[in-house]
């Protein structure tokens, strides 16, 4: 697998997001939590990237996901998705799984996702979907909005395995009084 | 009214954005800020989620509005709004008012929008208005960006009722050093 | 220059940027961390607004910037970046440089574009690029992406002067975990 951060140079040997020892990461006390909203590429790519490197640093991390993010977390052979047909729909007008995302701009039918995997991988860059195994690997909990399960009408078969409990808003904003930091993506 | 927030089983008694008593209250002792930077449909039910629930549990709760996201507290009522020829194009380019979002994709012509709305409705979601007036009755202070109004040539009498008084960007940062926790939507 | 913030009412003199004297800095414990992702002309202006401000006001200002939002950091004299053709041609389909920054939305053949730029002349709201040159003169720190700065082929005698080292996520997660306070933009 090949697994990179933003700090590594493309020809460093691949250590950086490796978890740190429980002594050294003892010294953070603050946790961060992401919400991630989009199902964009370049945003899940953000995502993926911060709470891996994160987790290496052996700080606590949890990712929110909602709305289009959840989509993401679909498994990429999922092809239709819920209950009814607008949810049917819906997950047909915008195939979901981690290997099917797209820019939010500069798509040309696809050249601009491809090129973009293309230069990462040339770059060593790791994809969005490797990122994702390394983060969960290193603890990094994964939380599905409820809300949006219900919506879209997504069941946890349906979604990836390793994935936490379902939980909510209160969840969200109990975290950030509670000294984790978030980022809205 | 309907109300729901993300926690809420959908058949759970309609409690969870009530106020928290307030001495409850009194052990937080941080605040949430969020910039409401986007006048599209799916990030203004995020602010108002998160907002509505951040107040219903007894968080100080604020929401600075600025650029797009001040076209949604425009009364709904008003169609054309701007003293200038260019500030009217833009409120007729994009209709102002909360009833009124767009997603930021699959609109197509509207079906999206209303699929959305068809959904949240039948897993008894609020919305985005609903969301609003609960948010508004339990403290949410809505602050308008100054800048933002001058630009787009908004006159108070434009906006929706009970909208605090116009501040800029030094009350932004302000509150982020003085412990408010932000989130950029 | 026309310089303004969000806080300056139209007429009011022009002192809302100048840095504050150092005794009055030390109160503020905590740094502003801004991570600059998008390359959208609205963005770019919340981005440069916030950060002068919170400079103007003491408080020590970092904007790491990365994936889009790099591309505005490129000298706006130059047309085509990068080695590979990919990399060329991602630069081609978008061109480089604050100066051609684009609407995220309401483009209408850069009509929108123009417009706003237009408005903000006549309330006396300074330009990104104006913003940009007074963020850097009262002390903001543009750290650029160095894996971004890769995949774009962007090397250092693309981007404007005065930009800090390249630097990768590791960073952004130290910064947030020991006071700064995070925006993702």
């Amino acid at each position: 697998m090949t697994t990179a951060t933003l700090d590594r140079p493309a020809d460093a040997p691949m250590t950086a997001i490796q978890p740190v020892p429980e002594a050294e990461a003892e010294v953070k006390t603050k946790d961060i939590l992401i919400i991630d909203y989009s199902g964009d590429l370049e945003k899940v790519w953000a995502t993926m990237i911060l709470a891996s490197t994160s987790a290496a640093m052996g700080v606590k991390t949890r990712v929110f996901v909602t709305f289009w993010g959840l989509q993401v977390f679909v498994k990429d052979q999922r092809r239709i998705t819920g209950e009814n047909w607008m949810q049917k729909m819906l997950s047909a007008m915008q195939r979901p799984g981690i290997s099917h995302r797209k820019l939010s701009k500069m798509n040309f039918l696809g050249m601009g996702p491809w090129m973009m995997r293309k230069l990462a991988k040339q770059y060593n860059v790791a994809s969005p979907k490797e990122l994702l195994e390394a983060a969960q690997l290193m603890g990094v909990e994964f939380i599905p909005c409820q809300m949006t399960m219900d919506m879209f009408g997504l069941k946890p078969e349906d979604m990836i395995e390793g994935m936490g409990e379902p939980a909510g808003a209160a969840t969200v904003i109990g975290l950030m009084t509670e000294d984790s930091i978030p980022l809205f993506i």
